[in-house]
């Protein structure tokens, strides 16, 4: 009795012929003329879920009204026609005969002129940005009222700093100039969380820039203005996991959502729980479904009406902004069932757009595991097309800091690319040096500017997509622990900045002496398809030398790693099979011709990128 | 004119009619009612090629005469057919209408009471000897007239020291006892060699025992004996290479029965040229062509009738003594094509015949190309059902002797075996800790008994056909470099050896104690399908403690391996999905009865292995 009372007092307070109203629907528009006529929308207003649905627009048809447990959403599945026009139509609920809180909602028409979904290859240079860090083109977004972490503390690593979209549009030709092809930024939707939130991985809103950024017209613009230089974009996604103030958190559309546990349960990190034949369902579990940290709840990946939201959001993005391609955040703690099915559905829409996964993970069956094609024994084709290639980057680091031995320095670079058979296409991989969770390469190699210089020509010619982290070109440093000392302003990015490191006035001789490295590798690898889609060919490494070649029916590019800390001559006759007698060669970095590379002298731990002539 | 008259000259002395003689033909013998009805023979003699051949013997059909660049060889291929007789018939050279020297042929019937070709699996315990270093049962050949190498010297590691077959004869008692399945012998066929004769992997012989061994028919022997013990006999096959002194090699015939270079061409050992899709031609052959020391020539697997001469010798192994699997030396180094052709031969014969390769490779992915399969994206199936597991053997040594952290430590371990999805049946896979080219295990881990019996409580524990080298349960040490201090001989293997470590009497405390240890983990694992066969799983290792479970309809074995430096109060609790709420348990080393193991307390390095109760 006393239960149903209570009930009954409950059902008073709810009645939704008293509360109902359309708070929000998401996605915020949808476009006529997609591949896909499904579209779900999901509905959000208090005490709505008892209401009857009304829409009544040509074209457009309401096939089911899902009720879920909480009565604060309605999940409404609708087939587009292709017929439909583009236009705008009212959504009405109806409660007891009585219409309440129309909500007008779009659909527009495919922006045609629209460059969009081009996908990232390897004849692509990405350039990996934090927005909060890199340039602030507008100030008066620098704080926002009304989110919860206000001000801006450019003193600390921790709070913003107040880079934007503004800003880096400003940079756009300094990228350009650099021979950058393709922008990645770190995420850049709304992250209104107390701390932290310049990070971006914590988002709190699905269909909206973070305001400290800019509008969402920002980043349409930054597409565009991309675009107008043959550069692409690149939009980080973060399937796995929101901000704990995401708004579908705060009031959870029903109670597995996300992946609830009864005490807070962190995730192991431990991959080998995804494709160990021994590995325990809990350990699994505790993998894929345990938090990435307190604050981000890990959504069930396995729930349809989550599975949904995150699809349309991110095509949403693809439409809306002209986005190019897809950098997937910790890929392995995804449901690999949701993400095969994730990439199914972008590659219906757009055929030609691409996605590569974040696999931070240790060895290259391991890592191969998550890629697509079933190449190495998956159950499961995951379709995914690429990875941030880790292998490779633990490759060169150890090239280039420990002497070669059998298995060890410029010997586990080569043997690790040598493994490259249990991938799909290894061309499809981002090959980098460093990115925003890792100490800068400059740091990890003592601050040996010859070194650098070889890790960044390996990078630049060996195979797959190469991404650098902004700021490499200009020497920028610091170690990863503690965390937050490698994402550093780029000095010139405020205008408050006593030096201004976007030109060459305000670089020091040795920076502009490896901005122009950067500059002329970047530039030569842009113009010249050889070091874009060539075929490899890779010699055993001798006494410390690596000699690999990229080669096409134009081009031949020959690359020398000399790892040893002393000059080596190499006799060049061991690579005949490619040279075939050729023995000019130019040197796109000095531009030195040489007429004679049969034996060929090579300064310590330097590296020579020649072209065959 | 003058090169005319040369050859004349040289064909007055090679005259056929004069000197035509059949030296040898090989295979010694073969069979009636094999499932393949071709036989190849090589016959070899002094000017024989331009002979007629005669054959009459019903059922045996001489199908080709091949004549070869070398005129002291002729290759027959004859056809068997089914209702041939077995028996003995003459082998006729003519020339010029005269008959020549009869050679004495046999096909013999298969004895269908034999013991033979039955498998090596996950339920066999192997143990490897050195024929020469394990037991001297016949001093009368310890010094055979006639061979290139002559006397004994036990004070020197490259001399032979005496041991023979009969010798591991009188030991199989000793090894069994001890709960061995399997005996595999490094190569007993002749290798008369200038020096060092008695590692066996430089045979000059391919169808008769080294004398220094005994006879073939001891061979024989030592096969019925160990059947007669329910335990099996492992041949090593090296079909890569032959001594300097093999006969073919002395007289060659065809100058494409090895690999040839122009200078004296060492391989490079470098696997990775086989799958590297970036290698050079250049250095894929020199890795597979190129011989893997001067005195062992590389042969030409390609060339068919190497193909033929080696796959019927190996066949004629286990026909004759009753072999039940091998293991084959230096896999990588060999063609792959002829090894799948190889496979296919062998299984044809013998279907439940297994074989498993030497894969001394680095990474998991380098191992698993050269497994069957095609799982890891292979161009070629190799039909190799088993590596010799080099990875789990870094991943022991790591885990035993270096702290856990992120990838090393125990958490090596755990990751190598989670990578097992790239095989086809990891448990196919000879784990081990040492091997006659390796340093003793008990020396890897700085001697310490707690360390050395966790490993061996996990080799016999994990997945796979858990493989000791001689002595190991007697505590042998040394260190592979120098070469040979590995290769010690067992005391006791000679009667005028001071001390026996055979029996208990001439062991000492702590030797008995490892015995022991030996003894009851080797033989619980033969009287209990769950170490065999038995599913594993295991948990993501935690504070260097490593658990993982081997079980099965009946049993449940549950392993915990402390790897840290301390005592340890195990929560089992995290356990409970195969634990089952069982808290009695077994301690299969001790016999302790536990009661209660809901928390279980384990001694600093120390392994225990509990059946669940």
């Amino acid at each position: 009795m006393k239960k149903l009372t209570l009930l009954f007092l409950l059902s008073l307070v709810w009645l939704p012929n008293i509360y109902a109203q359309i708070k929000r629907i998401e996605p915020i528009n949808w476009w006529i003329g997609m591949h896909n006529p499904n579209l779900q929308l999901i509905v959000y207003g208090k005490a709505i879920a008892n209401s009857d649905v009304k829409i009544n627009y040509p074209g457009v048809r309401l096939v089911k009204v899902n009720k879920v447990e909480n009565p604060n959403y309605l999940f409404l599945d609708l087939v587009i026609e292709p017929s439909t026009k583009p236009g705008k139509f009212q959504i009405t609920l109806e409660n007891a005969g009585k219409e309440l809180a129309p909500y007008s909602y779009e659909l527009k028409s495919r922006d045609q002129h629209q460059v969009k979904a081009q996908g990232v290859n390897s004849q692509d240079f990405i350039y990996l940005l934090m927005p909060d860090r890199f340039a602030n083109g507008n100030a008066k977004n620098d704080v926002v009222e009304g989110m919860r972490e206000r001000g801006v503390n450019r003193d600390s690593m921790y709070y913003r700093h107040g880079g934007d979209l503004q800003g880096v549009i400003n940079k756009l030709d300094y990228l350009h100039d650099l021979g950058v092809t393709a922008l990645w930024m770190t995420p850049v939707l709304t992250n209104d969380m107390e701390q932290a939130s310049y990070h971006g991985y914590a988002n709190t809103e699905n269909y909206q820039i973070d305001p400290r950024f800019g509008r969402n017209e920002d980043y349409r613009k930054l597409g565009a203005e991309l675009h107008k230089r043959k550069m692409k974009l690149i939009h980080d996604v973060v399937p796995n996991h929101v901000g704990l103030n995401h708004w579908t958190i705060l009031d959870k559309p029903m109670p597995d959502w996300v992946h609830q546990w009864k005490g807070y349960t962190n995730t192991t990190y431990k991959d080998q729980t995804i494709y160990d034949p021994y590995a325990s369902t809990s350990d699994r579990k505790k993998m894929t479904d345990g938090w990435f940290v307190p604050s981000m709840p890990d959504m069930n990946e396995s729930n349809p009406y989550v599975q949904n939201y995150i699809i349309q959001s991110h095509i949403w993005w693809i439409e809306y902004a002209g986005v190019d391609g897809f950098r997937i955040d910790t890929y392995p703690y995804n449901d690999l069932d949701f993400m095969a099915k994730w990439g199914k559905a972008l590659i219906n829409e757009y055929p030609s757009f691409t996605y590569y996964g974040e696999t931070w993970v240790h060895g290259v069956a391991n890592q191969a595991y998550f890629t697509g094609g079933k190449t190495i024994n998956q159950q499961l084709d995951t379709r995914l097309q690429g990875v941030t290639d880790f292998q490779l980057q633990y490759a060169i680091s150890d090239a280039l800091n420990n002497k070669m031995d059998w298995t060890g320095g410029v010997n586990k670079l080569y043997t690790t690319l040598a493994t490259d058979f249990v991938y799909q296409n290894p061309l499809r991989n981002v090959v980098f040096l460093d990115n925003h969770d890792m100490s800068r390469f400059f740091s990890v190699v003592g601050e040996d500017i010859d070194k650098y210089k070889s890790a960044m020509a390996w990078l630049l010619t060996t195979r797959g997509i190469p991404q650098i982290y902004y700021g490499a070109e200009i020497l920028m440093k610091n170690f990863s622990n503690p965390d937050g000392k490698v994402r550093d302003d780029f000095a010139g990015g405020w205008d408050t900045d006593e030096q201004n490191k976007f030109t060459a006035q305000g670089r020091s001789d040795v920076e502009n002496d490896m901005f122009n490295f950067m500059k002329r590798l970047g530039n030569y690898r842009k113009n010249n398809a050889v070091l874009q889609t060539g075929r490899m060919m890779q010699f055993v490494p001798e006494g410390g030398i690596y000699v690999y070649f990229r080669y096409d029916d134009q081009k031949t590019v020959m690359v020398i790693m000399n790892t040893e800390d002393k000059s080596i001559k190499l006799e060049t006759e061991r690579f005949q099979e490619i040279l075939k007698g050729r023995q000019k060669a130019l040197d796109i970095i000095s531009g030195k011709q040489y007429t004679d590379i049969r034996e060929f002298s090579l300064k310590p731990k330097t590296t020579v990128v020649l072209e065959l002539q």
